[in-house]
């Protein structure tokens, strides 16, 4: 991957595209885990890639790897969507980071060819997707005794994100 | 992010870098839930970032979201590490990826200031960190019926890679 080197990074590029019915961060669900199976949208992915779908059909989720386009400035401190007290930016899964990837294990309804049918769906219309990776229990899931301050803040009046990540007004 | 926008997509950059035992695909664990305890390494994130650190210590478990800077050639058909069947590649976690991103929940042992120590590493010596999330139950498992061609796959025989995925030899 040295073709993609340049002296500070590296290229990535989309191989797709989210179509989602979520145009701004307000609203949008804050994590596939907290969004609902009526959350439903597209992943389109292009042409060129679209062999390398073959047997994804067979896993109930996915990973969507995605670069969060409309994530505001970077700080190191925020207060997470799910708390009210600032938090390390790595202690938490908010989505503005020096490096923008999100990754959303969402619902996998049906393959249609390059098109994949998801529901729990936690990203923007538009969103570009970097890549897919099979959710597989064997691999993904952890028994935990330490979840941080994360263990106890799910609650049902805290689902959907603010605009507390956005970038500022033009 | 649209500072880091060029004509065919975006910038990433490291915020770090993953210090290990293993220097060659071949040996190396194929994921987390395969390497041991005993598979241990450093994470050290740079200066910059290290205040991000903040709180995730009290993850047992975090995210290392990387960049794969020794995968090999991407193909769209796969035979991954666990199977002897060719796959579609967004079906497997092989890391010759059109954005060779990883992502794995390793093991978060302890916190020394901007080190991070931690085990059951499955990444090579000196793998560019791109990003840090904690892992957390309520927004990393999921209930799953249908596992894919990963569900029976998994056996004590398979824990580590081959060179398989590693770039032609120059």
């Amino acid at each position: 991957m040295d073709d993609r080197r340049s002296d500070e990074g590296w290229m990535v590029f989309p191989i797709g595209v989210i179509r989602s019915p979520f145009t701004s961060h307000t609203g949008t669900p804050v994590q596939p885990a907290l969004a609902g199976d009526d959350a439903q949208g597209t992943v389109e992915v292009f042409e060129p890639f679209a062999e390398g779908l073959a047997d994804t059909e067979g896993f109930e989720r996915i990973w969507l790897i995605c670069w969060l386009d409309r994530a505001g400035p970077v700080r190191m401190k925020v207060v997470p969507y799910l708390d009210t007290t600032e938090r390390g930016l790595f202690a938490t899964r908010a989505p503005s980071r020096p490096n923008p990837i999100g990754i959303s294990a969402v619902r996998l309804l049906r393959r249609e060819g390059h098109l994949l049918h998801v529901s729990q769906l936690d990203l923007l219309d538009g969103t570009p997707l970097l890549d897919i990776k099979p959710y597989a229990p064997a691999i993904d899931v952890f028994p935990i005794g330490r979840g941080g301050w994360l263990a106890d803040r799910i609650s049902p009046g805290n689902r959907t994100a603010d605009g507390r990540f956005e970038p500022p007004s033009p």
